[in-house]
C-alpha cells in the first residue's frame, strides 16, 4: 500500500455511483452556519442542486445568492449552480434528501417538528456533540447514544445516515482549496448508505466509505473532536482517509 | 494537498524524534495474543528491546523465540532482534514503558495487580472494548469512559496514553506488507504522548500524532470497531490517515 494507492476507489461492486445522484435536490438544515454553508457551496459548483435552510429566512436568502455567486465562480462549464433559501420546514417539504447541519443544541428542536415533511426522506446528520472548556474541546452525552440515534428517534418515517462530520468547514468554503479525505458514512439501509457515499463522491477529492451501523454512530461524530485537538496541536485543518480500501 | 503529501511528516517542531527511543525497552503485556505479537515483531525488526509479557510463561518462552526469527529474518544489516519472554509481572517490573494488549474482558484483572511495578512509568493502552452480535461489531461501555481511563484510574502512579488502536494485526504479523497508517495518540502528559509518538514513529510507514486529551480516547478505541465494518465491506484491513497534517 503507497501513499498513491490512498486515493484508488474501492473496487468492483463498491464503485462510486455517483451519476445516479445528481438528480437529487439536497436541502441543508442550518444551512446559513460554517459547515452548512461550506457544504451548500461544494455541491452547488458540483451541479447539485441545493435548498438551504434556516430559522432565519432573511439572512438565508442573502447567503443563498452569495452561496451560488461563489459556486458558479469554480463550477465547471457547462454546470450551472442551483442554490435557494427558505425556511427548515419549507426546505424539509421540498428537498430530495435533506442535510442536519444546526449546532448540537438545536439539534432535537429542529428535528422535531419535521418529521412530517421528512417522512420517507434520507437524513444525512453531521451534527457533532462537541463543547469546549478550559482543557479544550470534548464530547457531549447524548442520550439516544448519538446524535444520529437521536434524529432516528425523533424522525421514524425517515432512513437516518450520518455523514460528513470530519470536512473542516474552513476547507469547504475555500474554494481554492482540493478537498482531500473520506466521508465515513454510518446507517442501517444499505441504499441509504450507498445513496450517500455517491453524494460525498460528488465532491472532488472525497470518496464516501461506508463505515458501519448507525448504533456505532457515537465514536465517528465523536472522532473530530480528536481532528480539533490535531488542528490546535499542528495548526491543520485535518480529516480523516481510511486506508486500504 | 495531494495523496503524496499524506505521508509527509510534519514540519518543524512536530517532527518525530525517533532516535530519543531507541534505548527503551518496551514490555508487552498479552504478549502471546495476535495485536501484542504483531507490535513485537514489528518493534523488534525496528530494533527496540521487546519484553513479551503473558499469563502462559511456557506459552510465551515459545512465542519469543518465534518472534525473534521472524523479526530477524526482515531487519535491517546490523540490527539484533531482541525479545524475551516472562510473566505479565516480571515484565511490567523490567521494562521502560509498557504497552497493553490484551483482550478488554483482563483488562482491568492485568493492570490491578501491576500498579506497583508500573509506578512511574508509560503505559500505552492499545485495548478496545468491542464485542460482536447477529448485526455484527460494537462498541462495550467501560465505566471510566474509556479502556485508557480504566487504566489511569488503576494505575495512579503511571502515566498512561492511548495508542496503537488501529492496526490490523494481520497486517502487523505480514512482514511482507509495508505498515501505511497514522497513529492517533491521546493522554495528559506531553512528554509521554511525544515518547509515544516517537515509538510509533520506530515503525516504517507509520506516524505518530497527537490527538487529544485521554478524556478523548473512548471514541479513538471505539472507532476500531467501525475499520471492522469497513473491512467486512470492502474485504480489507483498513486503518486511519490524518489529512493535513
Amino acid at each position: 500500500m503507497t501513499a498513491a494507492n490512498i486515493s484508488a476507489q474501492p473496487p468492483g461492486a463498491e464503485q462510486q455511483p455517483s451519476e445516479g445522484v445528481a438528480h437529487l435536490s439536497v436541502g441543508i438544515l442550518g444551512g446559513t452556519g460554517p459547515q452548512g454553508r461550506g457544504l451548500a457551496v461544494r455541491l452547488a459548483a458540483a451541479g447539485q442542486r441545493v435548498l438551504l435552510g434556516s430559522r432565519d429566512t432573511e439572512r438565508v436568502a442573502w447567503v443563498s445568492a452569495e452561496v451560488t455567486e461563489r459556486a458558479q465562480s469554480v463550477a465547471a462549464d457547462g454546470v450551472r449552480a442551483r442554490v435557494r433559501g427558505g425556511s427548515n420546514r419549507d426546505v424539509a417539504e421540498a428537498a430530495d434528501l435533506v442535510v442536519v447541519a444546526v449546532p448540537f443544541a438545536g439539534h432535537a428542536g429542529t428535528l422535531a417538528p419535521l418529521a412530517g415533511p421528512l417522512t420517507g426522506k434520507i437524513v444525512v446528520d453531521c451534527v457533532v456533540p462537541m463543547a469546549f472548556d478550559r482543557q479544550g474541546p470534548y464530547v457531549l452525552d447524548v442520550p439516544e447514544g448519538s446524535v444520529a440515534q437521536q434524529a432516528a428517534a425523533l424522525l421514524p418515517k425517515s432512513t437516518v445516515v450520518g455523514a460528513f462530520h470530519h470536512l473542516s468547514a474552513v476547507l469547504l468554503e475555500d474554494l481554492s482549496h482540493t478537498l482531500d479525505g473520506d466521508v465515513m458514512v454510518v446507517g442501517d439501509d444499505r441504499a441509504a448508505t450507498d445513496t450517500v457515499r455517491a453524494l460525498a463522491g460528488r465532491l472532488t477529492g472525497l470518496r464516501g466509505v461506508y463505515a458501519g451501523r448507525l448504533r456505532n454512530a457515537r465514536q465517528v461524530e465523536a472522532l473530530t473532536v480528536n481532528l480539533v485537538s490535531v488542528n490546535r496541536r499542528y495548526k491543520a485543518h485535518a480529516g480523516v482517509r481510511i486506508t486500504d480500501v
